[in-house]
Formats: C-alpha cells, structure tokens, sequence
C-alpha cells in the first residue's frame, strides 16, 4: 500500500523514528513525541504531525506505544517481510556496499533486506560469489529478477551505463532503485529512483567550509 | 563567504547546475533556464529562484553565459581552490570511497576535493598507504588534519566511535563532514554535518515497493 498525499520528506523521517523505536524497545514500553523527536533530530510537532498521516498512534498524556507503533512503521515501509534486492556493478564502490549490506542484514534482525543477486559484465566475476552472494552477468538480469523475486536494487555501475541497467532492472519487474552512478536516470513514474551522488554531495558540503 | 538566508535545498542544487554547465560549456556559450533545468532535472522556474540569490546571471531572452554562471557556483561552492580531505575508518567502505575520491580527483579536472589523509584504529593499516595516501592513527587527527589544512571529513567508521572521530575532527578544525555511521552526531553550529545513512536510505525505498 502506498499512502496518498504522504511527501518523500515525511517518508525520510519515518526510517529515523523506527531506529529510535528499536533502540527503546524492551526498556519502555511507551515514547513522547518530545523523546521520539530528540532520539530522531526532529522536532516533536512535525513528529506528531508525521504519524498522524497514517493514523492515530498516540494517546494524549501517555505518548506512543513502543510495539505498536514499531509495527506499524514496519508494515508502512514493507518491512515486515524481507525484502530482496540486487546490486549491478561490482566495482570498487559495489564490492563495499554488497558486503556491507549483506553484513548489516545477518547481524541486525530488524533489517529484513537481503542482497541475493550481484550483476557485473566482468566475466572474471561472472559465475562466481561475493561474501555467498551469487555474481551474474548483465544479461541474466532479465531472468534472476523476478526468479528470485527482487523488488530493490542498487546501481553502482559507470555513468554511461547505468540508464541502460536501470532500464533492464525496470523490465524486469524492480520497484525502487537506488543509484549511485552520477547521472540523472529516467524510469516509468511507478518506479523510484534515489540518487545518492557522492561528488554532489561533498561539492555541496564544500560551500559549508566557508573559506 | 556563506550567504545570508540561502537554505540546504538551494544549496544541494547547486552542484547539480555546475555538472551541467561544465558539461555544455564549449559547446554552447549561453544556456536558458529551460534547458539547465531539464538537464538537472528541476524546473525551470526554479532555476531562476536558486540562481538569483547570489545575483543577477541571467539576461532577458539569452539566457545565462556558461563560462561567466560556470565560474560564479564555483566561487559560492568554494571549488576554485583544492580542498583537502580526510577519511576517518578504512574499512570496507572507506577503503572503496577512499579509492572512489581519489581517481575523481585524478580523472576530473573539475573535481578539485582531494583526499589527502587517511585515519584508522587497524594497526595493520597505520602507517601504510591507499592508491598513495598516508593512513594514519586516530590520535594523529590533532596534528595531520591542521598539518595538511584538511576542511572535509568523511566518517565511515562503526557507530559507537562516530562521536569521538566527529569531535575530534571539529576540534582540529575541520567544518563539514559527510557521516555514513548510522548514528546523530553532535557538532557545533559553524561545522555542517551531513548524514548518509544507507540503510535508512533503504529502507526509505522499501515503501515504494508498494507490496
């Protein structure tokens, strides 16, 4: 389900206040706003403003209940069940992010989403693993991605070739990329596409350093 | 100089106007807002609205000269002069960033963010270098990051040292840094912190999957 009207910027925060929920669970079994938003950097109105797009979970006085509203947030962002994602471009920045995530997904219960597939043109890499991952070609994306059912990837592939990837990854059925190449990537409207651009992102910071 | 009232999302476009130009520059000698708006993906009237904080680049009807609107962000950007970088935790992922920025900076004429240092608890590690950069100890984070006038941080080590390494690079005097450590971290007003926090990012994603 995808809730109507609900920007990107309340979706960003509701990862922020699950982290929180995590973190508190087993030691209270309710939250404020006030605390929920100084845990998560937010300020509490906006927190209560933000939950309230998707239903009444606090009770006045009382706050949040921890459980339920953990939840909720985890059915919200489909979290309850795990999540399969690919990884396209087993280079330098790909070989990091498999391993860390595939890391991140053994040792932390709460994150349900597991690399399953790489993909690279490298036939050195073809037909082998990475950390038990399987490594296949660029073609085979057609074919392991709804296989084993991916919905996520990641690209970290060159520039040049990443809106043939992301075009590749459509067809084949995934929902929700995550691009690191730097370039501006075109897909269909019910497909979303992040960009997390690490040369914008330290141009950006630069201004900050004020010299 | 920092701009007086210019809020994080002017400032985030920016960059993505500067790929732009320094991609049509020696082809074209003007660009209208119509079309840096298309190519950085934001509209146009947008453009007009970012640019205009920081002065008047464009004429009536002609639109903006590349060169002069190229050499204005960059100035505002800081990015005419090198800037020195560090990198706090080569791991995985600091290995692969480290390797990334460092053949950015190589290959990319425009891209003047060097990294120039690198820091970990590995004593394995200290001592050595990454494609040519120094690594050095945490406690040397004091003495190297004024030694080598470093301005900009990346952080990629695990959360419970986030805060430590952040302190002690504001207190050395570097004023903004790119954390990839799933934590908040604390910092005085005059240095930026920036989070990037993958896993969030993800899971941010997963709600578009729309199971």
């Amino acid at each position: 389900m995808v809730w109507k009207g609900v920007s990107d910027a309340v979706i960003r925060r509701l990862p922020l206040y699950l982290r929180v929920l995590e973190e508190v669970k087993g030691k209270e079994s309710s939250i404020s706003s006030h605390e929920l938003g100084e845990e998560a950097g937010v300020r509490p109105a906006l927190v209560r403003k933000d939950l309230a797009w998707f239903g009444e979970f606090g009770k006045q006085g009382v706050g949040y209940d921890v459980e339920f509203l953990q939840d909720a947030l985890r059915k919200i962002l489909h979290l309850e069940e795990p999540i399969h994602m690919a990884l396209v471009g087993v280079g330098s920045l790909g070989h990091a992010l498999a391993r860390y995530n595939r890391r991140r997904f053994l040792e932390d219960p709460v994150f349900t989403i597991e690399p399953v597939a790489l993909f690279d043109v490298n036939p050195k890499l073809v037909g082998g693993t990475l950390d038990g991952i399987p490594i296949y070609s660029l073609e085979e994306i057609k074919r392991v991605v709804p296989e084993e059912a991916i919905q996520l990837a990641i690209i970290t592939v060159p520039a040049d070739a990443a809106q043939k990837v992301c075009d590749a990854l459509v067809e084949a059925g995934v929902k929700a990329i995550l691009n690191f190449a730097p370039v501006q990537l075109e897909a269909p409207k019910d497909v979303h596409v992040a960009n997390t651009d690490l040369s914008l992102e330290l141009q950006r910071l630069a201004y900050y350093i004020g010299v």
